[in-house]
């Protein structure tokens, strides 16, 4: 049995991932007059006097949804919301098995910006955070800074930003061992949907002055105007000598190649023709650009996957349940760039000088005190950055 | 303390009445590959073809979201959504607790009919039925059946339904004492809004014929026009004599007083103006139409009201539990006349003879073998109206 049929299997026999169980037996009537009638009115009476005790009184102050539309689903895209459960499930359950958070998914019947955006909002009050899942580009964008604008809890588009927050800290701990500098580096990102774009903006915050992105027609640049907004905003914040060509050109003397995009497009001739001590990230699933083994004959020196049979995989398990602990934790009103990039620093220092080396750069998903790290620093980035309310 | 400030203690110290658990540990790459990516696209490859598969590999099959607007909570009247959060956490428990259904809270920001509609349509796939609670009324008529017609899960407004019900059981056993029967009875229903709307359709289901119906201005009839369209109708359906006046002066005669309406409303004359034998379910809350020993010094026989202090609690938790677990399990597409008449037979049959006393008419709540006859009835009840669907 394949781990297709064996997961096929699991799921019919578990007969769903999650289950929504109560915090205190109910057996007589003294329990339901104090958690139901007529004793709750109590804390409803609270929470219309001050809303903000609705985090003292209820689970909001623990409870995420992770919703999607189902159009961007692992690599079998627009699978439509109701076979896109499956994942909402299992990424519900990350959340509580790697960091307490109560998740539930939410799938919606709807593919139109406006209508999600009306959607999440009116269900908000109960949550006291959005997780975004597999939504397709361009539409994630326009989706995830609407509610942004709209909601005062933390609205985080996963495939882009936990994504790109793995990469930035698997970055850091590859500097290390070329001993290079951020801002010394040639960086070609490629792929221009959610993910490579949110490593992108992730990587200038963090102070990257040349990146080339490429979408399928080759490098974003200012030579060329693009109907896609957004492609248009990244030709005019990247590529800073407006290089243009096809992977193959641009790839030449760069000193990373981040790939979010399709099987076996990275030769061994493109590898060799980047920088010494190249850094190759090759996350296409579950082949990936270039495999290992051929982009380190070609001379790279360290190299990161999505996959967890090879050294260094790039896995968001690592930043969403901590990420979410930490906000949830000091009630704050967003996850800003700040608190991505403490994210990402204390999953780089988790790997200590000792262990670090080319074949361990990311820390193992399953390291609980990677999550607490992460959350403890989340936590303060908000506390400084202005944007924790307790 | 009083159960007020003992109720607020306990939600502060619990924080939340409900959590969402996994029913898979997660320790292992093995596990992410079975729970998660990459085995997870085998489930949602196998929904993606057959839809109605994702009752087998999801959680669909149990899980039902409590739904509100907090337009009319408990007697607080329109607190808005956030502060009904507790009143809705409450529902959820007792859900799992007395049936276990997997129940979720979802308090919407809106009050607009059409955007309820279309909210809880958009999050649907991901439920396997949906109980509404505490929407004003006459808005929560439109909303049940808008969504009633868009949806082929169970909608189910459990503040007009399951109050219907437990009504209905009651009396069932109640004319078992006084040994009348339905069709010759005169029912006085006083409250028009959402709970006395549902009791007189479920009675007239039932096989009442005579039903006076009073809003706050007096008996609906035809020689009234009423801008509310919900009134014009049950002024069609009821009153066949097309009795006017009040309260005081259509109660004359009457067999069975239903309120569901004020305290205190009820005079002892009233009660003797009644015919012999009379039947007073009086479940104002906290304080009831007339109190039940007033009633029976004013010759009712049997009296039941919303308190669990006194004999009879008409009281919901003993129907919605089990009449979701019963449709749940037949994945039944509605909750119809059929299954409601079924689910109050099975609990006025949960007395038996030798039980049944004017002070014993309805069990009591804490009998989990009582949620157990009302699911198993409710399933009969749906596959032999044919809307089970396996």
């Amino acid at each position: 049995m394949n781990i297709y049929e064996e997961s096929l299997k699991f799921h019919k026999e578990l007969k769903g991932k999650l289950e929504i169980t109560s915090r205190v037996k109910i057996t007589n009537e003294k329990d339901l007059s104090l958690a139901y009638t007529p004793g709750v009115a109590e804390p409803c009476r609270e929470i219309h006097k001050d809303p903000s005790t609705a985090y003292l009184y209820t689970r909001k102050w623990n409870t995420v949804a992770v919703i999607s539309d189902g159009t961007a689903v692992l690599g079998l895209g627009d699978i439509g919301p109701l076979a896109s459960l499956p994942v909402m499930e299992g990424k519900s359950i990350l959340f509580k098995e790697f960091a307490n958070v109560d998740a539930f998914p939410i799938v919606l019947d709807t593919k139109e910006v406006d209508e999600i955006v009306d959607t999440v909002v009116r269900i908000a009050p109960t949550l006291g955070g959005i997780n975004l899942e597999d939504i397709s580009a361009p539409r994630c964008f326009e989706i995830e800074k609407k509610l942004k604008e709209k909601l005062n809890i933390p609205v985080f588009h996963d495939d882009q930003h936990g994504t790109a927050i793995i990469v930035l800290s698997g970055l850091i701990n590859a500097l290390k061992i070329v001993n290079k500098n951020i801002e010394d580096l040639k960086i070609v990102v490629n792929g221009a949907g959610s993910a490579g774009t949110a490593i992108t903006k992730l990587l200038l915050s963090y102070g990257a002055k040349n990146i080339v992105i490429c979408d399928r027609e080759g490098a974003l640049n200012r030579d060329t105007t693009y109907s896609n907004k957004y492609f248009e905003e990244l030709s005019q914040i990247t590529n800073p000598n407006n290089e243009s060509g096809i992977l193959k050109d641009v790839i030449k003397n760069a000193d990373v190649f981040i790939g979010v995009s399709a099987p076996n497009i990275v030769s061994k001739e493109m590898v060799s023709s980047m920088n010494d001590d190249a850094i190759i990230f090759a996350m296409a699933n579950p082949t990936p650009e270039i495999f290992p083994d051929d982009a380190k004959e070609a001379g790279a020196k360290v190299i990161g996957t999505g996959r967890s049979d090879f050294p260094n995989q790039i896995n968001n398990v690592l930043a969403f349940p901590g990420i979410f602990r930490g906000a949830l934790d000091v009630r704050a009103t967003e996850i800003n760039e700040e608190m991505k990039i403490a994210a990402a620093y204390a999953i780089a220092n988790s790997v200590s000088k000792e262990e670090l080396n080319p074949n361990y750069i990311i820390p193992k998903a399953f390291n609980l005190d990677v999550q607490k790290k992460v959350a403890e620093a989340v936590k303060e980035a908000a506390i400084k950055s202005g944007v924790a309310t307790i």
